[in-house]
């Protein structure tokens, strides 16, 4: 069977998990679907004849039983944001996948780790990539006890329940880590080129700003006696909007992804409202910006409007540098495979980017249409997947 | 028992029903807690010796079987908005059965029925005072099909699966109709008055607007490459808030009180934004102006920002004047019983506005504190409710 027959086939059978009706996928982290696509994974890897075993924080790895030396980690995550795509995540692991078979297959003396790592996706607890957080020291228990989804339960309480540590040990042993992942942008396409090499990987900052006001009768209450929450949520909806805009040649985003309204009904002027913001950059002081003015534009629509304005950080990490090494090694590998590319950075965040204090670090990008992800439009190339795994297997032979 | 202690003893049967843990009330129109509240009001006049029925629509009336000529309703609604109060409708309600109450008590023909509508709130639907309007003409069946609630099951199939009809046949015979009311505005409080005499009902327009943009990565998807669905909606929000108070002068008011953005979650453009919007007033045309005014500011938003733009109107209603004849009456029993009082506009609506194309229709207006309601907030003294009966009392005994 051929690596492009190989992979349609297994994302054949990933398809029947955390698929709603309209094709889109919702296979949330530390969930029972996660579960299933986890389950699905290692059935796969056991019919290649692999093993696999699963770390404190719940992250799966598959290998071949190569012994306990330094080892190369082929690694992502199986779970989607609400109403996601396929190929989010999927890809990496299954590329990964694609590559240790041949190692098993060929008896080749290359240890490599698949890692399946937990919720990399911030959607409900607005704390992205848990699993790899968690196991590289990025991520501390208290956080996971104040992360806490709409109905009230904390992140810290589900891991409990699941039985997985939220203070696991750490990893060991890695001598380097590797990603496949799509580009969730427009810039392969736009250049119409297969492969991307990630020179750095862009970091969010997440805040909750909450708004306070009256809850009030929306036909007994003059105008100029509101004092009206969503209202002034709405302005600070299209301030964050100027702020991301002023920092567009630093490649710096802004997003407000959540607004919970409160009572929400049409009869009601609403008394509180919570917003769910997501600020991203590459570069640290602009991204600092954006965060500096949003907080001091909520702060100014609070006084301006008499109401009540409280913010929290929820997450914040750092943007990181990949191995410039790595990156090189790849770049030529590209080259002398004839496949055309480019050195970029990315505006999403990866599991990779938590690995980089402790080895070396490289990411392969593969195109997606239309730059669009996180949504049932997402689409990939199974061949373009194949085109990367033929980078990093060719790297993995002669490195 | 005096007429005060009576009434606090009845509010405290009902304190039991549908009561969340801070205090507010959830009695949604159709439901089995509004089934409660009208059970235990019967429960009330079961033991005060008088009988019940049930019209087609749901819509209960008490009375004392004094015969099938010309009669008059006291009425009002015991449901409630989500977190809403303990007073609105519940007062007028109460109020209608301390007076059939004396009624009975001293064998007196005087003709009267409490009326108790459903659904008068319209915090789901998007359809206010659904009860009476059924009965007075003034809801088609096929606005009961358009109308669903956020688990997209119509008020239709809910009305039809209790056993209501939705097509319920006209109410007859009808001499006057009165209603006690409190406030929910601030005018009497800051009047110093226990009494107003409603002169006109404001009515709403109600409207879904809904924004589709593309979803998006938020941390992958450039500033300028975005299609953001709640940042088109949010400048919306804040332009409704201006057209609202440029009619402050004719007393029109706006409110933006629903928001439901899609996907909500933090690493995602939102992609769909719907908004549910109440748009009232007294004068028909200050309050079209408004509506006219979002509809063109919605269609410029999606023109400008390359989005989609869905606009439908959910219900509206017509703003009424109250007889003058009955105004004049009940001003001057209030001056008889020497109680100061006033003639005032009502913002809100009320099942009243209803009734007024087949009867003469008296409404009173007891203050609310801070005028407040739609909130846990929400409070009235028992003693302003006295206060209302006693001018009612007082008018149907010498009229």
């Amino acid at each position: 069977m051929s690596d492009l027959t190989l992979l349609e086939k297994w994302f054949g059978i990933l398809d029947t998990i955390g698929i709603n009706e309209d094709g889109s996928t919702s296979r949330l982290g530390y969930t029972d679907t996660e579960d299933k696509m986890i389950e699905a994974v290692v059935g796969i890897s056991d019919e290649c004849g692999l093993k696999h075993y699963k770390d404190e924080a719940g992250n799966t790895f598959i290998h071949n039983g190569s012994g306990d030396g330094d080892y190369t980690i082929i690694g992502s995550h199986l779970d989607s944001v609400v109403q996601g795509g396929k190929f989010d995540g999927v890809s990496g692991v299954l590329a990964g996948l694609l590559i240790l078979k041949k190692i098993e297959e060929q008896k080749l003396n290359i240890p490599v780790k698949v890692g399946i790592f937990r919720m990399e996706e911030s959607s409900v607890f607005g704390i992205a990539s848990v699993g790899s957080k968690l196991i590289t020291g990025n991520l501390e228990e208290a956080s996971l006890k104040k992360a806490s989804n709409p109905e009230s339960v904390s992140l810290y309480d589900i891991m409990t329940k699941r039985g997985y540590s939220t203070s696991p040990a750490m990893i060991k042993n890695l001598k380097q880590y590797f990603e496949l992942h799509i580009e969730q942008g427009r810039v392969l396409e736009a250049k119409g080129l297969p492969l991307g090499i990630v020179s750095s990987i862009a970091a969010p900052v997440r805040m909750w700003i909450k708004f306070t006001g009256n809850q009030d009768h929306s036909g007994a209450t003059p105008m100029d006696l509101r004092k009206d929450s969503l209202v002034g949520a709405a302005e600070l909806i299209t301030a964050l909007e100027t702020f991301g805009k002023e920092e567009l040649s630093n490649a710096s985003v802004a997003t407000t992804g959540i607004v919970r309204n409160t009572p929400n009904v049409f009869n009601v002027v609403p008394g509180e409202t919570l917003l769910g913001i997501d600020i991203r950059g590459i570069d640290k002081e602009s991204r600092e910006r954006v965060v500096q003015n949003t907080e001091k534009k909520a702060a100014a629509i609070a006084e301006k409007r008499g109401l009540k304005c409280d913010i929290s950080r929820v997450s914040q990490s750092d943007p990181v540098k990949l191995d410039e090494e790595l990156q090189k090694k790849l770049s030529k590998t590209a080259e002398k495979l004839g496949i055309p590319h480019m050195v970029m950075p990315s505006g999403a965040g990866h599991d990779a980017m938590f690995f980089t204090k402790l080895c070396p670090v490289g990411m392969i990008f593969i195109p997606c249409k239309e730059g669009i992800s996180h949504s049932k439009e997402e689409h990939a190339e199974i061949e373009d997947i194949v085109t990367g795994c033929k980078v990093l297997w060719d790297y993995l032979l002669t490195s």
